[in-house]
């Protein structure tokens, strides 16, 4: 048996799936201890449990790599890219401690590793990034409603207060606070001492986006039900004669009844 | 009539089982009595009314358990297990008065024997919890977003304010009350002061949260939508001959004509 | 012309129609008037104004009642009811300045005889109104919840902060207030000090409600379609003929055709 | 080749029609750009940007002007004319500095010319104006509930605090704050402390309006379907035989057979 089918068996085994996984919690629960303050012996078993971790997924996605049989393939997945980052990525040794904050946050990444390797979790990440692209549109237009109100708050509320209103970008980041209703009436008390109508601008705002934000639910239930609209309609097709093919069958004894008239007569 | 004969005709009375209600309510309203300063007359009263509910509660149960044929089914009901331990629970007698906040809170228990004696709210929690496994992977994936998102949190904010970042399970709470957009921005402002970009973080969570909330809504109400569906198909089927039994009549008559066309021939 | 029927003329006049809506409309603009500090002049105005409102109104239900024929039905209709209520307790004559206040808060109900006259406000009202019962069990489980949370939390929590959960009424108005997440975390960081599990708490409320009202709305929304549904197979129903009835013919083909194969053998 | 010609050509150019785009989008950037405080080489460079903006923008209008064959149907369409508008309202020359912030935000409305240019968006916008007349009455439904309320408010709360109750359109402002929670509470608990009850005003308030508002959500969610759903038949009905027409077929081969009975016996 050659190496490269050991592995194929090896990558199969359940109880080697099992493992991987395991991996990921211990390096998911791993992380979560790094936020506490930790007894310094804790500093040195984490030390060489991320080395194992690291080396450990480095084997894996050899293994994954070595058993595919089509190496092109292997990099048309996203999720073999993301893999292979996250792991290429922690192998940087970091000496430098300006850094030290750079490689926890890569390693949080891993946690990540947890959708890639559990089919029912990709497949939910899958079907939303594949709902993304019929939203753009939406996105866009909201994004619109945004630049402007963004464009007339500065320039009109610039003076009034700075921290808020200082530029477009301010504005925008002002403006979703506005959206989340997150303490938007102070914002509004402040410019309507100087503008008593400036009311208008936020009420206008908030209905502008709600409608937007309403219609983008709408748009993704109404997709989504058509979706399921549709699938089992294609499986009623599968299992049912359709009206058409009724019809036909009718037409066929209607010429054969025709024939027996013509032949009697 | 033998005494389990006799139960089986008092439980399936119908003023008993009002009775049962009315014992329910009265113990209900007698928790939230006990929230109000009471004279000491009142006390005694609570008291006495206590054991006759708790000694109702026990019969009451008896009788249920009595009047089952199959002692065995009994326990499969989770609503049966439920209402006894409840029963045997605030049987337990207790002195201590560390403990008689716990006793208290044992009885408000007893609110819910409520919804486990009338149908049609037992129906609405059965629902209720059957839709809750189907939505496993979506509360795991929100789950894990809600990891990184607080392992990240704490790794950059626990020096600005550790009340908020100080560990893992904290950052996790100040996550969920971002998420209910609660004074959200108090906390990103403080961040913002040390790192001015880090708004990327809160609006990316707020995005993903909000986006596999959506997610989990249309799941249920897509899901309720098709079992209504597939009710109503079958409900349908049932009354209705399908397109296939036309099909199989139309080529029986066939066959028939043929039949005639070949004698005459 | 008996008089009856010249009223009867007169209600059913279109100029008449407009002339009562401008009148209803006309006693929402004085009410919303009355609301700002006017000079001594609107005083008398508005008083005139209100005596000509009040006279039209009785004289605009009397027509009403009298030009129906069957005056029992008259009162059988909520909104009839409604509007001669309205009228008859804006006949009291109110000299005390005490209920000065009172009869304020009357004259605002004129407002919603605007519902009552406008055919369509009147449906939509009444399709409400027809919602609510089939939500009476999803009500009660809210308040269940809501009950039993208000106890336990005006047990543990009224020495912490007796305003907010000095008895279960207060409690019930608190926890509705963290059911809109208004300030909700003030709440619990409050009653984290002393225990600092309380959290638990807050976050299963607010987990137990969300789902229970995501509940309801998905309750309405299949309800609403079911009917569009039903509306529109019994619109279909209608104009085409069902399965069961092409079956029937097509079974009566057979019996032709068997009968003529019986006379040829 | 006619000047008309040349200019048709050119506007069903794809390059042209890039350009557009872009000078667009420029002219986003360029509102954008001064919000922030630019140096004075900068105002001279928006200057001629500007003069620019506004001499293509002209030009662009002008062409589709001329290459339209029939100029009535060019101002039929509500977009064109917004075009003009916006194009023409930014020629008026405006040197007093007074009116410099007015000039600022007329040419905000260069940004929505993004939307007349992408169909995508102008067809989005379209589908959410038609749906704003169906929802007309729960719109004015809700007028009715907010001045209702408004009104009692301001009669009952003016005196504790004029700047949230002082007349009814200041309470109408203070009943939308309260209908998107922003510290709904903090108000409350200020009449609470004159008129003990007043939480029942609070409760009702924003159960009526979240009820209507769901009311009115539902209403446009249903709509959609339906019009899906009318839309998927009406394509079904296209390709489809009916079952009345499979009826029909069927009485024809029934009158054949009820021939040939006749022509045998």
């Amino acid at each position: 048996m050659s190496i490269q089918q050991q592995l194929a068996n090896l990558k199969n085994n359940r109880i080697f799936e099992l493992f991987v996984v395991s991996v990921i919690i211990i390096s998911a629960l791993e992380i979560g201890a790094k936020t506490y303050d930790l007894p310094p012996i804790a500093a040195t078993i984490t030390y060489f449990l991320d080395l194992f971790i690291t080396v450990f997924f480095l084997f894996e996605i050899t293994v994954r790599f070595v058993t595919e049989p089509d190496k092109k393939r292997f990099f048309k997945s996203g999720w073999n890219i993301f893999d292979t980052l996250v792991v290429l990525v922690s192998l940087i040794p970091i000496q430098d401690s300006e850094m030290a904050l750079l490689a926890r946050l890569v390693r949080v990444f891993r946690v990540l590793r947890m959708v890639s390797i559990i089919p029912e979790l990709r497949i939910l990440i899958n079907s939303l990034l594949r709902a993304l692209p019929q939203l753009g549109y939406v996105v866009l237009l909201m994004f619109i409603i945004f630049y402007m109100y963004a464009a007339v708050g500065s320039f009109m509320f610039k003076e009034i207060n700075s921290d808020l209103w200082g530029n477009i970008a301010i504005s925008m980041l002002t403006l979703f606070r506005i959206m989340t209703f997150e303490d938007w009436t102070d914002v509004q008390y402040e410019t309507m001492e100087v503008y008593p109508l400036s009311w208008i601008y936020y009420l206008t705002f908030i209905f502008f986006t709600a409608f937007a934000f309403l219609n983008m639910v709408i748009g993704i239930v109404v997709n989504v039900m058509e979706q399921e609209h549709n699938r089992a309609n294609a499986e009623e097709a599968a299992n049912e004669p359709t009206m058409a093919e009724l019809k036909q069958e009718l037409a066929e004894i209607k010429q054969l009844l025709q024939a027996q008239n013509k032949v009697k007569l």
